[in-house]
């Protein structure tokens, strides 16, 4: 069983998802959840989008995408790409998210030709050079000139020196961290991405044991969307705020059927639906 | 739909629960993470089994079962029944339950006869009335002589006086919240509840997507035992530990399959499987 074989799971949660925390502490620790949410069910890509019936409070859009990075990003490479910052006061004491590319430090030795390790661009004398975490840099044998920051690096040999290459994509087989992507809003985010099936999760929703035949037959490799609403507004009353109907191909769903409490807060609602899903996705594309 | 047509729901943690947090603020706020997934799945019954691995933590066993219970206790109740102590340091910042049992205090005009509120025993002038957070005492009318101290009681009467009875269990047609009990240990207490099937939790069991006939087949009246680990132990070190080994005929179950990140803590373990248990139950007994 693998997980390649499921379809891709991403996520949405609107901007204002922080707004029933207070302070700093509070925020980022809700945010660690759900990014230990999304890494434990897969989650390769969470979407922010602008919450249009709420003014943009820009501090917790930065908090939000900063602590998100960071935590995804391997230990030996925060100090690189993360200087000291006010989004970060609180990283001490947010629990690790231990994802499959969060390697340790390793010494150079132990490496194998055709690890994959996530690394940090530098040049060297000309030359470009990445840093995986191990006691010396690779050299990365590349004609591109240009480089995000941060790359995934393949091993190529290790004597007599370490070098390496950009890994493509199918090169890496195993669960490999989320992007962080932002977008304008939420109708304009659902309606642009291709082959992916659109879940909006509300209690306004159908109970989610009715609609199981219809989430059984997503296969891979289509995408599917999970959006979630703001601790204030559910999603629907967010897609009026701009103006627009949801459109009649997405799912609504009700992922707590017959909750007890009055409300269920967004980093439950988060876990819990992820849960479902990936107990639902799993079923219907690999069966046992 | 109606709640009382699906089995009851049961969980069982072990005391050295806490074991992975340093701080009592930490631990308080696990425990009401706790609270909170069992609150929103209707959980109503919580057992505290003595982990035998480890050595007994009794501040840590006194933090949980005061902590759950105070979270479980309507509003108006707490200050009679849980005066200032050290567990409670950090009640004020933890996320409430509004529970259905959860009421407004209320003037006792509004309340009307046939009302169920939770409320505490107190004698005024040799008799027995209660405190249900309104602005009156409610007199009881009863021939019993010993009471526990907080007791549900059934309004009969509002005019000229405010009198009840304590409510019957069959009068309680809502989820009221959850019992906090303590076993000595994890055989004696699953071997010894009658009509009860047991699933264990555990990431060396079997993927829960294999097994759903089996779950589907848990019908109202019987119970489900969800036996959660500790941070450290997994369910059958904590068995083994006790010189016992787990029944053939429990359910040993992996409910995160494919988990992205090297461990599930206790927390998220317990909402996600009662995320999905829940989806389980409702479609094996109602259906949609």
């Amino acid at each position: 069983m693998n997980h390649q074989q499921l379809p891709n799971l991403w996520i949405a949660i609107p901007d204002s998802s922080l707004s029933d925390e207070q302070t700093i502490r509070d925020k980022s620790i809700k945010i660690c959840q759900f990014a230990r949410a999304c890494s434990i069910f897969r989650v390769s890509k969470i979407y922010i989008y602008h919450d249009s019936s709420q003014r943009l409070r820009s501090q917790d859009l930065v908090l939000l995408t900063t602590i998100l990075r960071y935590l995804d990003t391997p230990q030996y490479l925060r100090k690189r790409l993360y200087p000291h910052s006010r989004e970060l006061a609180y990283a001490g004491i947010l629990h690790p998210l231990s994802s499959p590319h969060h390697q340790e430090l390793q010494r150079f030795e132990d490496v194998k030709v055709g690890d994959i390790r996530v690394g940090v661009i530098c040049q060297v004398n000309g030359q470009y050079c990445a840093d995986v975490g191990l006691d010396g840099l690779v050299l990365l044998e590349t004609r591109k000139k240009n480089f995000v920051n941060k790359i995934n690096v393949k091993i190529t040999a290790t004597k007599p020196i370490l070098k390496g290459v950009e890994a493509r994509p199918d090169d890496i087989r195993t669960y490999w961290g989320y992007d962080v992507l932002e977008a304008r809003n939420l109708v304009e985010l659902t309606e642009t991405l291709p082959n992916t099936h659109i879940i909006l999760t509300s209690r306004k929703g159908r109970y989610i044991t009715n609609v199981d035949p219809e989430i059984f037959a997503i296969k891979s490799p289509d995408n599917v969307l999970m959006v979630f609403g703001s601790p204030k507004k559910d999603v629907d009353e967010i897609v009026a705020s701009e103006g627009k109907k949801i459109k009649i191909s997405y799912m609504m769903l009700n992922t707590f059927p017959l909750q007890a409490t009055r409300t269920v807060r967004l980093e439950e609602a988060i876990l819990g639906s992820l849960a479902i899903l990936n107990f639902m996705l799993l079923k219907g594309n690999i069966g046992n």
